[in-house]
């Protein structure tokens, strides 16, 4: 049997009200006692004015000011980075909760159901839940509060979701001896990012996290290249239809994946430069907070040979 | 959140040597244990001159003089039958064994893993298993024991899965006044299956079951309709290939399900007459014992609507 990791990603994203704190002076062992907590470490940090990066033993944190974003993966547990933060912090000063889950590809090896992590979240914060997609294909959970805040309709992120990549690159993610310098390069990483500061992390045997940032904005690719869970993701807030590159069919092209999918929130998608493709299920929903959210999973159009896979 | 019941089967494949007991002797106390060591109960029964038929709690019996074919849904232990039947006949007996699992819709809500049953098989029979389709898309498990016996490449077995049905059928499998007489003839079982002794059972608040015999032939039908996780399977040893009706055709006509897999075993499968559609991906493989196993899975052609599903 082939190397496993689960590289689906779990996210979390908090704002604060005014009368909070600074996110950004609460200081390292404050973000370490919370990615601890999560079951994960931090590897290495970069800021700017605007924010702080953090690469994870499981995918990334950004802090601002008033905000954070968390992704991990594998078998860590986000929901209860949550319940530290809540802890620490109070629930009263919180303006706003999100917590996705992206299907995984095994679900039973998870610590937790989504729906057992939105029932600890519910004994803090009240809120609505739902599931978009069907349980036997790609879905997505996603928790969020119930009170409005100003910036909630002006917000944007996406994120391009690729499974089962294959081609030259792929090939090369999962080799034996990777270079970050050549992964960066063979994903143009600085004609997609020109000017941003990057910082990023290759895993043994393989493995690869990068963060960007510039100015308020930032993103981040992980790759769990390994064969029967091959898995890459692209999150970022930046305006990607109205962005001088379009990231997502540059990334698609390279990496060959033969489904994906792409979730955005207040973000008009745009997928007429991508390659051959069957859009199998989208949804498009505004909640209740004013804004938009999209989920679309697509499949290459050939059909696939399947290998089976030994056990 | 609507209800939700694990449609998706186990499968389990015995046949006995000649120095082994006829299976049919053995009698109704012995198949009630077995059946409850799986965590179901024997719900009815009929006969004919070649073998036993038995409507389960979650799914289906069917015992000839040297074999049976167990098939069990829900969150029952399919391998613990296996175990047991093993504990009561010996494993010197046994001539071949199959075990199949195909993904559930919710893997963690499973008393087990695939992973983990094959270990417990693995303790007294040594035997080849594999996965055919990815992780993250409609994917089915396989465990076979190693030795040929004169019958395998001969017995033909196929299984249509059907996800997410939808239409008038569909509506009035899901409504509340049911008959099972209607269900019958809805999916006109006296003309696809004609001459066949049927014996079925509708379940509270619904879900229906069918098994037919006719010969040495059988063929069983469960039907869990609930609206996030539909799912309708048949299976048969009937050579479909050389039948007189395209069943797998009609049933997907009138059960308009949005996706679907196919699962056979020596039988040339033929798609010309199912509706539009596409092929997402196919497996075809001869094992060591030199029958030949077949995977393929649909997906209706056009683009669907996610509907989010609010918990």
């Amino acid at each position: 049997m082939s190397l496993f990791f689960e590289g689906a990603e779990k996210k979390l994203e908090v704002v604060v009200s005014e009368t909070g704190p600074n996110l950004r002076h609460l200081g390292m062992d404050f973000w370490q006692a919370l990615v601890a907590s999560a079951d994960a470490d931090i590897l290495s940090q970069v800021s700017n004015d605007y924010l702080d990066s953090y690469i994870l033993s499981e995918s990334s944190l950004f802090v601002w000011d008033n905000k954070l974003v968390m992704l991990t993966c594998g078998g860590t547990r986000l929901v209860d980075a949550l319940l530290h933060f809540i802890q620490c912090i109070g629930v009263d000063v919180i303006s706003f909760v999100s917590f996705q889950r992206k299907n995984e590809f095994i679900a039973a090896l998870q610590p937790s159901t989504f729906a057992e992590d939105i029932a600890l979240i519910r004994q803090h914060i009240t809120g609505k839940a739902y599931r978009i997609g069907h349980l036997d294909s790609h879905h997505h959970y996603l928790f969020h509060s119930p009170k409005p805040y100003p910036k909630a309709q002006k917000e944007i992120t996406c994120e391009l979701l690729m499974y089962h990549i294959s081609g030259d690159i792929a090939d090369y993610l999962r080799s034996e001896a990777q270079e970050a310098a050549v992964i960066r390069q063979k994903l143009q990483l600085s004609t997609l990012f020109a000017d941003f500061i990057l910082d990023d992390h290759l895993f043994s045997p393989f493995g690869y996290s990068v963060n960007g940032i510039k100015d308020d904005k930032y993103f981040t690719i992980h790759i769990s290249p390994q064969e029967q869970s091959a898995y890459v993701s692209i999150e970022t807030n930046l305006d990607l239809a109205h962005y001088r590159v379009p990231v997502f069919a540059n990334l698609l092209a390279r990496l060959k994946p033969s489904s994906w999918d792409i979730i955005g929130f207040n973000l008009a998608h745009e997928e007429k430069e991508f390659h051959a493709h069957l859009c199998l299920g989208s949804c498009s929903i505004t909640t209740s907070l004013g804004y938009n959210i999209h989920f679309s999973h697509y499949q290459q159009s050939c059909k696939e040979v399947l290998i089976p896979e030994f056990m």
